[in-house]
């Protein structure tokens, strides 16, 4: 049976601007209720962290490694606030009627000076193989060098997407796609139908505090992903069942050459 | 450094009585500030369900697998139920100054038939080396053979004691300790000081309903750990502190011959 990985961004379903942590409630709702009308074959869900990590991790800098006591008390908090949005997500899947599960990757995820070196993916397929959808999400995991560092939603598409073979990602997120340029500053940016490389192409960050990189970092490993994917606009109502469906060229295609 | 696997029952965290998922915040409160005030080496931390698992997994059968769609919706919430748990006990245990750490063991266990055969301990060894407690709990697993069984704390522990060669199990449960007959039924119940094996002692189940077995079986599970345990009161103030800086015989102690 095919395999799909979508990834939710934090700034669909949180108020990412938000200093505190708050979810976007209804827009996690419409989300989860557009899964279960898209949902055809297998399905792995990750999501972001949004104001749920962004600012926590910012203001503790544990994604530079742990120091001191309170770093480690930061640690633990910042994981246990990941593990609450991940509840809502799940909770508002489950009321959808998607039996989306609940795995924190930093259960048995290992770093080394950021780098993800070792998942546990045995469970992740054998919940598959059952029917059912596992819930991953961007984390502070345990880094063998510096103590922490951050496990992002994007990196564990990568590492999913080629541990799992999965046939296709689809990426939502709040803008259409790629552009050419920063649309937020030029009038004239265009947005790109097509990827094959990052040659050429000025990627400007994205405007929101996003400690584990903007939109570069996610093209970047959405084209060392070695599966054909897709940055899609999760925001605008009724594009995650469109491509869940099979719909392709909604955003921008991701194509590793 | 010596580590101690210390596990909280289900029945002091949550109203165990209660069909709802319900948790004794005023307690959970209480036993954090304990675990600070008795913290001295490396801790793991393991909590039971309590009413946020057993009248779900009693009502939903998932323990003796899945067959059909509505038991994968139950799979998927009792897990998301017991990380909403686990993150208020997480939560309180940063309120009371303790870096306790969520760690989702159903995120590599894999189960058979009931019995626990994998579960990854690379990421829990290095939080303790780091000085941060994991905390575990028990889970709905992936079972290989069922789909799904339930994971519990008592198993839990025997599985960590040996994995990381723990010194000490403190369990703390809503009882003094085991009792030669069940002390609500029979006034000249005597509490038994010290256990090193089952022979001639008539064990009694719990009164509550406990799908993961009762005293008897946490007996078995800390026979089996081969590391020096004690059944304390835990819903007794102080105790947990007491237990925590080294006191023994507060209980009934456990020792595998």
């Amino acid at each position: 049976m095919a395999l799909t990985i979508l990834k939710i961004g934090g700034s669909i379903i949180t108020r990412k601007g938000s200093d505190e942590p708050e979810a976007n409630l209804p827009e996690v709702g419409r989300i989860c209720r557009e899964i279960k009308s898209g949902l055809k074959e297998q399905l792995v869900l990750i999501h972001g962290a949004g104001s749920y990590g962004h600012p926590i991790v910012k203001r503790t800098g544990i994604h530079k490694g742990i120091k001191d006591e309170k770093q480690k008390i930061a640690f633990a908090k910042t994981q246990a606030l990941q593990n609450e949005l991940n509840s809502i997500v799940c909770r508002e899947l489950v009321k959808a009627g998607v039996p989306g599960i609940p795995i924190q990757p930093s259960s048995s995820a290992v770093m080394k000076k950021g780098k993800l070196v070792f998942m546990d993916t045995e469970v992740v397929k054998g919940l598959l193989e059952l029917g059912l959808v596992p819930v991953l999400y961007g984390v502070p995991a345990y880094d063998s060098i510096q103590g922490c560092s951050i496990l992002s939603g994007d990196s564990i598409i990568t590492y999913l997407a080629k541990k799992l073979n999965a046939d296709r990602i689809i990426h939502a997120s709040n803008v259409d796609g790629v552009y050419d340029k920063d649309p937020n500053k030029y009038e004239d940016a265009r947005l790109i139908r097509e990827l094959t490389s990052l040659d050429n192409i000025k990627v400007t960050g994205s405007n929101h505090i996003d400690v584990t990189g903007g939109m570069y970092n996610k093209v970047i490993e959405l084209l060392g992903s070695g599966v054909k994917a897709e940055i899609i606009n999760g925001s605008k109502p009724g594009r995650i069942t469109k491509a869940l469906k099979g719909t392709n060229g909604l955003g921008t295609i991701i194509k590793p050459s």
